[in-house]
């Protein structure tokens, strides 16, 4: 008889994983990226040089570079964000991570306890949300308009928790191109931002995965190019401009904060052969290659945009966004996504379901983010009429006639 | 002024990290493997032609073969297990994990709270040691002899614990080439600790990282591969038999508690072009590389092993061990070798004092851990010689005819 684990199992055990059964045929869902677009011969060049050149070095945990990283590679990273987000930092104030998930989860370990309040952008990415709630943390959400998170919200919220003795952790935001609402916030509100943060004596954590694909290239100054406090913690990935599945993310943050999190990293240094491919081909591509992603990138929004208007007209609404990879969509408010992720999902289309993406649950519940890099044209097509059609079945929106054009064919 | 972290940091947070200065010259620490052994030829091959037939497929987080990582590895693992363990697994019982150190941190999270009590080799991996410390976890320490753990002490300690309604929560084993010990738990200690774990209903956690280093490459079955109740959590890495900053290890586990573990992974997946070199390479070349490396560190030993006799005479004892990297060293009952840790280091000679790797730290506090894959020949000779000199300074020995040939030279 086979062992029983249950007992075993301490409290607040989160339910077990669903084995794999592959990925769904229209996939919208996940921070996946284009294949075309992957500097598949760049990348195959620098794997080549630097494991000629340095390869033997993965004898040694961490390289010849410590536990900070693969040194070419932060000091491509402080060139970077010095060229592209102004921000003034040395290869000593990075450290390289196993993806910007790691990061969420040093910071989160260094600062957070049970029982801690944060502050974050209302509609907000999934992962940061459930981490937060299963580390017992309350997360208060400000809602966002079109310039990004809403700073007269943001400062009644820390006028209200000052008066009830309660200081915030963080102020946490994905400032450029926000996820899910695709927003940039102002520099104004930046500058506002930072002002509160100082104000109150809460530090800031600014995550800026999505920075590089900001359609035109050009980037408000990050928030810590902004701050002369050493309050603001940085975090970035090459998920989005390079290739997901490397791993590959950082932190740059004041050494007082990031001694703890160099404390709490335990893993003995993240992948090394991915560090040394990124640093060889990004030194010499990068910016080269993010250009021609970004193109590629916003032409499928545009296929998307278009299958939206043409599948559901005006039963979708949204604004364009500032770069990026997804979409958040306005259904009519009597469709429940969280029931229509599943309805889809039976038919091949999967979607994010607007109340996971939300502190917000009600003002979420009609509302779905579409991740548009991964899926090809025809996919994209193809998935929104499906998706229409669902919706259309289970909710009655979009009426017939917005999808007029599609029947006839 | 600069933002104070400080009172935002948690209780309990542990110290913060202090600055890399780079390696110590005579490194006798830390899981480094011999550059000298790193199959870079065989590496680039297998990243030349991997990347050009899958590259594009890392668009995708977890590349087409979902969570528990890339398939082609867990097929090589499948079947290497099989062969080499007698292990009865397929691909679909394997997690691919950021090195063996994240496979201790989800059996751990998963299984573990705080109070909770656990069975573990007394003189054990420094690593596991820290983070049952961390976890609040009770290690209770069952001493070694030549064959691994004793069977009759671990008897004992589940019966006492019995008495106190104290149920543990695994027993931890390295029994095939035991960090720091060497040694191999014998078969027939194997199945007893099998009907041990039956009687008491308590599941093993067999930590296999060393396995594929014994001298003669024969190793007994796996733990695992005895059992027929599902009652082992097989963890094993690539980092001593390829190259340790790969960060690549593995997880064999029932469903029952896999699902569970995966359900922790939150990190969308481990380094893919890591795995993916590793599948390409060692589906050809592992069976031949392994024992070249075996070799190679089997000649390292003995320069050790010479350098100690001829540097401490016999103010140095130990056991040859089975295999591996490591030799455990007993020193005089005066030697404090934390102590010696500390002034050996200012000498440019690092070394893992006893206390760090066991639970009884008066039996330990005169051993030591002297890792000899990474240094060459002529660094070992140098390094004991020096640690020699340091611990005769501060201890009165090795006596100095004990060293007398060296003193000659």
């Amino acid at each position: 008889m086979p062992f029983d684990f249950g007992p075993l199992l301490p409290p607040g055990t989160p339910a077990p994983a669903v084995r794999w059964t592959g990925a769904p045929k229209f996939n919208f869902t996940g921070g996946n990226n284009d294949s075309d677009e992957i500097p598949l011969d760049g990348l195959m060049q620098a794997a080549k040089s630097v494991m000629a050149r340095e390869g033997r070095t993965l004898s040694t945990y961490g390289l010849n570079s410590g536990p900070q990283g693969y040194r070419p590679l932060r000091v491509f990273l402080a060139a970077k964000l010095r060229r592209d987000a102004a921000m003034n930092c040395s290869p000593d104030d990075i450290l390289i991570v196993s993806g910007s998930l790691q990061a969420l989860d040093l910071v989160n370990a260094a600062l957070l306890t049970r029982g801690d309040t944060v502050l974050v952008e209302q509609d907000n990415y999934q992962g940061t949300l459930t981490r937060l709630a299963k580390l017992g943390v309350n997360a208060v959400g400000i809602p966002l308009d079109e310039y990004g998170m809403r700073m007269d919200v943001l400062e009644a919220a820390l006028a209200e928790l000052r008066t009830r003795a309660i200081k915030p952790k963080y102020i946490y935001t994905i400032p450029t191109v926000q996820n899910p609402t695709g927003t940039i916030l102002s520099t104004e509100r930046r500058a506002q931002m930072l002002k509160l943060a100082r104000d109150y004596r809460v530090p800031i954590f600014e995550d800026d995965c999505y920075a590089d694909l900001v359609w035109d290239g050009i980037r408000p100054n990050a928030i810590h190019a902004m701050s002369s406090d050493e309050n603001v913690i940085h975090i970035g990935s090459f998920s989005k401009s390079i290739a997901p599945a490397l791993r590959v993310g950082f932190i740059v943050a004041p050494w007082s904060i990031m001694s703890r999190m160099l404390a709490l990293k335990t893993d003995a240094g993240s992948g090394a052969l991915e560090q040394m491919v990124l640093a060889e081909y990004c030194s010499e591509h990068f910016a080269d290659h993010v250009p021609a992603l970004r193109k590629g990138l916003r032409r499928k929004l545009d296929t998307l945009m278009e299958a939206l208007n043409e599948q559901f007209g005006t039963a979708a609404e949204f604004e364009a966004p500032k770069g990026g990879i997804f979409l958040w969509v306005k259904l009519p408010d009597n469709v429940d996504t969280l029931m229509l992720y599943q309805k889809a999902l039976a038919e091949g289309v999967a979607i994010n379901p607007g109340p996971e993406w939300s502190t917000d649950k009600a003002h979420s519940s009609s509302r779905m983010r579409l991740c548009f890099a991964s899926p090809s044209h025809d996919e994209i097509k193809q998935g929104i009429a499906v998706l229409a059609d669902v919706c259309r079945k289970e909710f009655g929106v979009p009426a017939r006639s917005a999808n007029i054009e599609r029947g006839e064919k």
